[in-house]
């Protein structure tokens, strides 16, 4: 049996009863704010490597499965996404992708910890490379009440790209805060949230399912990706719409993005949001 | 940084620099075959587990995945799968899956280590539940001089359910075995393998599809699925056909099935299909 000496950084999943490991060089960065513990690292084949808690958040070399598949799904279905918002998403991968379509006229990102961010433009410069972009606007702060202040009717998407549903970001998985989303959106808006492993977290999943249709939204649907850094390696988000059914891919502008994408095409979309046999019954 | 103690089974991937534990509660069966390594666990959380000269091999948790995958879509492809060889698939669970097709008429699973397919029949007995139908034959020797020795057009489906591409495996992944398949299959004929992690082992996908292509095949696809306990958390099957395009899903019959599946369906047939932007440009 092997075992890992000093130069592995290991995410136990005690739930689970697994564990993830990456190869590290060297540790870049240890620091306690008042939100967290976050650590960077210099992995031997990953880049650089953000843990929050314990928890892998983000390596240079598989983020953009998770980025794209936060962002191009909501924003290539909504006609026209002028307002978003981004709750967490402190590394800025997801403001990054937002900021890519041409059709977003304003992004605003409310993370609760100023240092992840500052992290990221330290250690993640590519994921920060839109950050001044003039129709970006970083708020630190609690996206909840955030929410609660916004105006009714002014946004068309909120992206949550939170940590998991305990600690600073138990509040974004419950019924009140969808409600205060559905408030904020304007017709036809659109929230998407990651929602953990469809093998290891179903209740998770099951429970958002439930909370987002009490909330008020006219559909809800979880599409899901592979992520190699996360509990089991496959994750997945959902997506819930105010008033509308979650549909219209608008194709021919996925076929004219002006930008590259590594994992999201017009096609992945659609397999996306199909579901193995056993998540289509447990979210029926 | 969490440290895992000697209640935990540890994979280390090194040419990956990651690794993927799982807890265990004790160690069922260790033997040496002439041919490997292998090792049964009881692990806390994904029941029995077993282990091949230190790779994860199945658990009894997620198997369902793999072994749904390896099978239904090639079955569902091909018009009238009749005749059915298994290179490898000690475990039996490919076996079980092609057995539950009611137009399969005959299954001749060829594995080169009959202890594999002893501590299956006595650690994963689920899997080996249809290994005493009487379309079933077991053999236990080299698949590659099998398929060398069998008659040409002989039949319909082959399926490599091996390990990596190294060690017995080796030859499994070569244009010469794959021309031997060649001759072996009818027309409209089929072969699908298990073809790695798209995210880890791209090489290795791109060079199966030169092989199968210079092989003589008319169409080489790959399809992708979840798969936790190899390396990324995310595995491939690549599938080559004989004289015709990989194409016509028998879609009635999938709907008509008379066994159930837990990660299969027509919608994942197609979905799976579907490959992510940086996977199309490398197989293109």
């Amino acid at each position: 049996m092997s075992t890992l000496d000093a130069n592995w950084f290991t995410e136990i999943h005690q739930d689970a009863g697994s564990a993830f490991s990456l190869r590290i060089r060297r540790k870049l960065a240890d620091e306690r704010t008042p939100y967290q513990h976050i650590e960077v690292f210099e992995t031997t084949d990953f880049g650089n490597f953000m843990v929050i808690d314990g928890c892998t958040m983000v390596t240079a070399r598989e983020n953009f499965v998770y980025h794209e598949m936060m962002t191009h799904p909501v924003l290539y279905t909504h006609a026209a996404p002028r307002d978003v918002l981004i709750i967490g998403g402190g590394d800025c991968g997801t403001l990054r992708e937002v900021l890519r379509h041409p059709e977003v006229a304003s992004a605003v990102q409310v993370e609760i910890d100023e240092r992840v961010t500052r992290l990221a433009e330290q250690y993640f410069p590519e994921l920060c490379e839109l950050n001044h972009d003039p129709r970006a606007t970083l708020i630190f702060g609690d996206g909840i009440q955030w929410v609660k202040d916004a105006p009714a009717s002014s946004l068309d998407v909120v992206i949550i790209d939170s940590t998991d549903p305990v600690g600073p970001a138990e509040g974004l998985f419950s019924r009140p805060f969808y409600a205060d989303c559905l408030r904020v959106l304007r017709a036809g808006g659109m929230i998407v949230q990651q929602s953990e492993s469809p093998l290891l977290h179903l209740k998770i999943l099951r429970d958002m399912h439930s909370a987002m249709r009490d909330a008020g939204y006219a559909d809800v649907r979880t599409l899901h990706f592979p992520q190699m850094i996360y509990p089991s390696g496959w994750w997945s988000a959902t997506v819930a719409r105010k008033g509308e059914k979650i549909e219209g891919l608008r194709e021919v502008d996925v076929a004219a993005r002006p930008f590259e994408t590594k994992y999201y095409n017009a096609d992945i979309h659609r397999a996306a949001f199909v579901l193995p046999t056993f998540l289509r019954e447990a979210l029926a």
